[in-house]
């Protein structure tokens, strides 16, 4: 089997990239060492925060992702993976005419969505994707709508992240995510894309009332058929 | 804080990686994405097999070892992990002098084991890790005795690690590891360093009848250190 080198560009944060590093072997079919993808992941975890940039004019992070782009280039990677959902508001400028195939975690998730039969989902994910509208999109391009959480919600949800990247996750932490959920299945939801990689290590163990599509789950099948696929013409970027 | 950024040769296999990115993360002491290490893994689970090497005159890991450790210099990495402790009979030759400290596997759990207080570790590795007697060296360094497995205890310990790179680990397969716990238990060790990744991940969930000392967590733990202190004198090869 050809493949072709995949780059991961990961530090946001750090604890998503290996959970999807994880997602991508079981996803791999391998009996054994040689048979799995050759992977390079460029992790900088001191690339300027994301939702502050959407939110608050905060430092822009597109400088930092497009070297970790090159590098990846650089390295020989072909099929590019990043396991953060708010740095894909970032990335058209930051991979600009960079020849690598961006497989998107947001189309992905939007893909699995639809053939999970979700009609309304709910997204559990930071305030700058939420604000974002991302995920909105490729769903609506699916036919599938789209329920956010609340602005107190919303704050729940941001402060759930925040204990995971922080590795403060307790039970008290996990019931208020739990709560959210039930919230957006009481609107309608019958679905839940936990579109930042934080939210579905908190949800572990648990069994929230609706059911979770993981992106970085997603993600991680698409990869494994891009880089068994040869290059998109012009490099196309997305692929999801 | 300044940091050396660090450089994580893997994909042997890749489930050894992903545990050990994932035990760095929790080693290192940060409250946000931007105070963890910033990391470039290289993974290329093409790398001929390490024990067929050693035992088997089996073709020869050195070249594609020493192009990841060439990659991982130009990315700029001051401070190289290996999170596989049979291949570490092949860096000296593969790091050459290449200007990159290398923390290792090997002196990590030594060192770990000696502070533990065993005074006889039983060894659980690879086949060609146990007949390479790197651990044997570095505790009998430091005044601890080693155990190996028979060949019957070996074949078995091999067998798990091969179940794990495959994916099929089950009950079957765990009690035949304990039971090697057990039988170097009763020659006298008492304590195991686990010197296989994937060892520790078969042990995941088990209740084990001597302390084990996992590599990944020692190594995770002087990566930690190494990558917050200053070069050393002259690129030291060896911290642990």
């Amino acid at each position: 089997m050809s493949v072709r080198r995949v780059g991961i560009l990961g530090g946001m944060g750090p604890a998503a990239t290996a959970d999807f590093y994880t997602k991508l072997i079981r996803a791999t079919p391998a009996g054994r060492d040689q048979e799995h993808l050759p992977v390079v992941i460029w992790a900088d975890p001191r690339v300027p925060d994301r939702s502050a940039a959407l939110l608050d004019g905060g430092e822009d992070p597109t400088p930092v992702l497009r070297r970790g782009v090159a590098e990846l280039v650089r390295s020989g990677c072909e099929v590019l993976a990043v396991p953060c959902n708010t740095a894909h508001a970032f990335l058209a400028e930051a991979i600009g005419d960079a020849a690598i195939d961006l497989v998107s975690i947001v189309e992905a998730a939007a893909g699995d969505a639809q053939r999970a039969g979700i009609t309304k989902a709910g997204l559990l994910a930071t305030a700058g994707t939420a604000a974002s509208g991302l995920h909105a999109e490729a769903l609506a391009v699916r036919g599938v709508g789209v329920e956010l959480p609340t602005e107190a919600e919303q704050q729940a949800v941001t402060a759930v992240i925040a204990a995971v990247k922080a590795g403060t996750v307790d039970t008290e932490v996990r019931s208020a995510l739990l709560a959210v959920v039930d919230a957006l299945a009481a609107r309608g939801a019958d679905g839940v894309i936990s579109a930042c990689t934080e939210v579905i290590l908190a949800l572990d163990g648990t069994a929230p009332s609706l059911p979770v599509i993981d992106p970085a789950v997603s993600l991680a099948t698409q990869v494994v058929a891009a880089a068994t696929s040869p290059p998109r013409a012009n490099y196309l970027r997305s692929i999801g």
